[in-house]
């Protein structure tokens, strides 16, 4: 089993060190300790491992680190930077694992690119050393590139000469559409297995600039300062700690403290029910990781990569909730009203990438609405996010419980975005503006499902009669369906409107890249990935597709 | 061998009518002439024959009925409208043919959008019975949909349930980009093999019309009679006829009257050769389609489809000209001045979706610009297509022709748009803007190849020296790499900058269709699309991935 649960005094592969406002992330491969057998992490090389670190370390440099402003990544090793993900462990992954472990890589360099943007923490890459394929793609989600002008140091993406592959890791996507590569210049680098060193890769915008190799510590440091000099990060704050999750693993069931979810393998479903807020609100200054809204979204976020990689054979994903509306609203409520704190912020963000996991995660997503629940605002966004949701109307023949509700608050109206930029609301109503807006004007009504259906906050509402079959009907259905197909279905119908570098990537980019996975000249007995390092040369169908 | 050049009168499977503004293109399927052996076109369901005819009609339409202002597609068959590509077709198809199949369908209803869009013809759909899948997705691509109300007609994308494939002709983007179905509710028909009828196809915005069947096709003309008076085409304008293009195919030739395509077997390439204009420009009114840039586009148009689909094994299709730049100029001057005619509107448009055929081609492009080319405005678009241009600096040794020259005229800044919206130009300046503004300033200068180099406008200018080796070895690199990992890395670097509903169908769409192609829950053993029809059931691997 894959635990996606790490903190840095069991980091195996990472070193991250402090100087006032500048930290340090050091790349430091232990090539004997990867995650799986059967291959070396050799020239710092990475496997999932590696990135659970990387991805932990981020995410604490912006909790536990309000004082950071800018990081420095680097290699801890002398003639390295980094080669890039494993081959040999691509070579040996399955399919699933690839495209899995491709996807979480991604949503790591997205969140660097989230600290930049959204949280005043920089990132300024030093390369010093052959940075490859992988390597550079984390350079390229960085702020600043600085790299070292010797004879061996040089950025390359050489997967598709190598490896007949694509750099899948946002490289391609971010040449052109962040750095402005021109295309065709691109198109000469990523043909080139040995890369581009020096001035020319300044002219070609692949680093911003090169210094000689004694003089590369030093122009990161001070890039670094120059950064955290325009950071809006507070002053004397105090971090809190990011505390370990506790979680159990029964045979069907894995229990959080907020959040339950009950694995049926025989429907092919997890049921994940949400407890909402109990206690009054308190600041997150105060609770620490214990702040209701922060320790959900860790929750929610361990137990999405936990059933990504884990349990793929469950295939559709069952939201409910339980607690009171108002809790939630008063949360929301909080949250807006202290956007502007650096530690609010964060939560924001953190639920924002959280649910942006689950837009992109290959599953099924269900939503059901049920008398005792409690999805309004942020937590109103997972019935937005699903492919459908329904909501009992009325109550159940019998109980005494109210009928259920729905309630919108401010953070369903763009602090939430999907990763196509947009809120979940307007993405579903992109050709119905009016709609959207006249939602902005019913925050905190109680919505029954009559209410929520009409708005179309809801996909049905069948009433007690009818809803145990209507939703048991649904699950088994989607049970029966080819799950391919449902990838790429979901993935079209989820995503209406514009689409960003982000998008681009998960879409665009990794689409063509999970074909190219499935593809003989990739992966078949004679493809290169299979035959990399073997001494044999790959045989490749003639034909263009 | 697959020849796109057909004619109304040698149509088999549609018929075309007119009634002063009103077209009409009826739908009516000779189920026993298939292009291939093994299926029969039952149901109005189709195959590429049909849809080269759809195209042709669609094509010639707007060239040869000036007078026609709207279009109303229908069936001429009494119990269904379409039954969607043929399914035997696309089980026993191979892989390369079916992502070929799909991309030209795709080209063909984007036609249908430009015509809508651009040309002042518009199109409505008259749905009578059945109208599933590739049918539904040919009423998505056209303004207006009116649907009959009775028991048997219903529109419905039953690709995932049945056939464990999506519906890939732009279905999935066209439903939540164009008309705004929520995400949702799409998600329910997309799942539903029986479709949606009635009241509530116009309530999830599916189609915009439903009227008692004997209505149909009143209203359905009435609707059209509507788009046709805010048409902007002219009122008393004579078409041209677009005669058959005279085509010579030899063992390793392909001559047309302005074109000449050398294959290189051995090196995997094709190299075009483009014979500029020769005559001073006079209008295409007098010269019909022996106007240069329709002749020229007509010409590079089926050399496109032929080599996609006959030569699959030529991989790299690399541009060259001879000619007169002036010339080039001249005619680009005359389009340009006269852009507003409504002849030489659709001269311009249709040089716009040719080259757009060329962007999403799966074939790397390279571009050779030498003494004696004409590379001029409209031409020089070729360039910026290609993946890689060189250019010759200075002259050949011992030949008195002049250094090679290219030209920027007013056609390069926006009337040839990418499908992405962008001029080529513009998205190969993403983020280097005031470059792009300082090319517009250089019209009409003619760049030599350090000029051009300078500017951007080519990859790299090597000398006579140089040259032979230099050219000779990228093309063969070229054929040396995996196409597959060519295909997806050309596709990510060509379209850098924002995505419209057409270049989602391309990347978001067609990507994850592919992908789903080469999995085993469609086409293996098992898979759905090998199966259906055999009255055995599918075997679905239980995985998400």
């Amino acid at each position: 089993m894959i635990d996606f649960r790490t903190e840095p005094a069991r980091y195996r592969h990472w070193k991250m060190s402090f100087a006032g406002p500048v930290a340090t992330l050091a790349m430091d491969v232990d090539e004997t300790r990867g995650l799986a057998e059967g291959y070396e992490l050799k020239l710092n090389s990475y496997d999932l491992g590696v990135d659970i670190e990387l991805y932990d370390a981020v995410q604490r440099l912006r909790f536990e680190h309000p004082e950071v402003r800018s990081v420095i990544v680097t290699s801890a090793k002398e003639r390295v930077f980094c080669a890039g993900a494993n081959i040999k462990m691509l070579g040996l992954a399955s399919h699933p694992f690839k495209v899995n472990f491709c996807r979480f890589t991604n949503e790591t360099r997205n969140a660097i690119e989230d600290a930049s943007r959204n949280s005043g923490q920089f990132y300024v890459t030093a390369v010093g050393g052959p940075c490859a394929g992988g390597g550079y793609e984390l350079a390229l989600a960085t702020d600043y590139i600085v790299m070292a002008d010797d004879g061996s140091t040089s950025v390359s993406l050489p997967e598709v000469p190598l490896l007949a592959v694509l750099p899948g890791t946002g490289g391609l996507t971010r040449l052109v559409d962040k750095r402005g590569v021109r295309r065709d210049l691109a198109d000469f680098f990523c043909t080139t297995e040995e890369g581009v060193k020096g001035k020319r890769a300044v002219d070609w915008r692949l680093v911003d600039e090169v210094v000689p190799r004694t003089q590369l510590g030093e122009t990161a440091a001070r890039r670094a300062q120059q950064f955290a000099a325009n950071s809006n990060r507070p002053a004397d704050a105090r971090g809190i700690a990011l505390k370990p999750l506790s979680r159990a693993i029964g045979e069907s069931t894995i229990t959080y403290d907020h959040l339950e979810i009950e694995l049926d393998r025989e429907r092919a479903c997890a049921s994940f029910l949400i407890h909402g807020p109990t206690d009054p609100v308190k600041s997150p200054h105060a609770l620490g990781c214990d702040f209701w809204p922060l320790a959900m979204a860790r929750e929610l976020e361990d137990a999405i990569l936990h059933l990504r990689f884990n349990e793929d054979a469950v295939r559709t994903w069952v939201f409910r909730s339980g607690g009171d509306c108002a809790g939630l609203e008063s949360y929301d409520a909080f949250l807006l009203a202290n956007a502007e704190d650096w530690l609010v912020r964060e939560v924001i963000l953190y639920l924002k990438r959280t649910l942006k996991r689950l837009d992109v995660s290959a599953r099924s997503i269900f939503a059901l609405v049920e008398p005792g629940s409690c999805f309004a605002g942020s937590l109103l966004e997972l019935v937005f996010a699903a492919d459908r949701a329904y909501m009992l109307s009325g109550s159940r023949d019998g109980d005494e419980a109210l009928p259920a509700h729905v309630a919108l608050t401010g953070l369903n109206f763009g602090l939430l975005p999907m990763c196509n930029g947009l809120s979940r609301l307007e993405s579903r109503f992109l050709r119905e503006p009016e709609k959207y807006s006249n939602l902005r004007t019913r925050q905190s009504a109680h919505l029954d499902a009559q209410a929520a259906e009409a708005l179309g906050l809801i996909s049905f509402a069948p009433d007690d009669l009818d809803w145990d079959d209507e939703v048991r009907l649904a699950i088994e259905e989607r049970a029966a369906f080819s799950g391919d197909a449902l990838t790429g279905m979901e993935a079209s119908l989820r995503f209406g409107g514009p689409e960003t570098i982000e998008s681009k990537i998960f879409a665009r980019l990794s689409a063509w890249q999970n074909w190219i996975f499935q593809r003989p000249n990739a992966v078949g007995e004679k493809g290169a990935l299979r035959l990399y390092g073997s001494g044999r040369r790959p045989e490749f169908d003639p034909r263009r597709v």
